[in-house]
């Protein structure tokens, strides 16, 4: 077996206004800008499409993102380098798909504070679940257990989003090098 | 727009035991020979995976159905040729999935009749929707609608399934020239 076919997962996880997926979409548009075939699997998008009646628990959070890894090993078996943006709060869930995948599987912990993301709060999460007016929302009410050995950290409160962006590309040139000449 | 990176979704419909998986795994080897990019989408796999909780309702079948078309529309504009395999008993939301996606979309009428789906009943569907045993059963308790205007009918109770997967593989292979051409 070689690697060669097996594609790319790399999975951003962190709180809501880390900057998982201005980080994954820059990263998409250089991919692509190389003619690298890539997707970008937004948490919020994918659950739309797939995970329609799915609620917050941790139980529905971790089916929603079983289908998400679903979804991404698909794409990746087929060459594609899959961009995976989604809070994906468990560490349990996310080591899950890590051992299941065939693919190389790439995990950047997108690490700003819950501060720093309380006052970016490009979705409106942290005022609404301050005001009462939400629940179940990550860092608030709800967990967030942080990678502990992520192939990548990006502290986003701390660096450029370029410095970051930058930092994934660096470690995924040489695993798409190697599976072109694999 | 070109069509050189769209990919091609083939739509096998028709009913249980009516021979869809059988013709979609042949055509599936047949591609992977020739070192074409391809997957099969068996509608009961793919229900494990992205659909545990839905049932067999009209609209649980739809959205079934939907979630299958994203999965399809995201590999197939990566350019492997997605081979969809379910009853997808519902014309409209068939044709849903066709004038939405970005791919060329090839529907096959898998036409066995049910009197020989019924001696055939690989799963076992059709003896215990008739013991009572099982309900909502596609062609007993459940309508099925055939396609008006498929791209390819297959009866596989009037020819070998040679005859059904080599009509498919012809119908394919104008579109899979045209793409490395494109």
């Amino acid at each position: 077996m070689t690697t060669s076919c097996n594609g790319v997962i790399v999975w951003f996880t962190g709180l809501s206004g880390a900057g998982k997926s201005t980080i994954a979409s820059r990263v998409f548009e250089n991919l692509v800008s190389h003619g690298i075939k890539s997707e970008v699997l937004d948490g919020d998008v994918v659950r739309q499409h797939i995970s329609r009646g799915l609620g917050f628990s941790r139980e529905d959070r971790n089916e929603n993102i079983r289908r998400i890894g679903f979804v991404a090993e698909l794409l990746a078996r087929n060459g594609v380098v899959v961009l995976v943006s989604a809070i994906s709060p468990y560490r349990a869930i996310r080591d899950e798909i890590r051992h299941t995948s065939a693919a190389s599987f790439v995990e950047v912990y997108v690490s700003a504070p819950l501060d720093v993301c309380e006052q970016r709060d490009p979705k409106g999460l942290y005022r609404k679940a301050l005001s009462g007016e939400l629940r179940q929302v990550t860092g608030i009410d709800d967990p967030y257990e942080p990678p502990i050995g992520p192939e990548i950290t990006c502290p986003t409160h701390e660096e450029p989003v370029e410095a970051s962006v930058d930092r994934v590309l660096r470690t995924l040139w040489p695993l798409l090098s190697s599976k072109s000449a694999g």
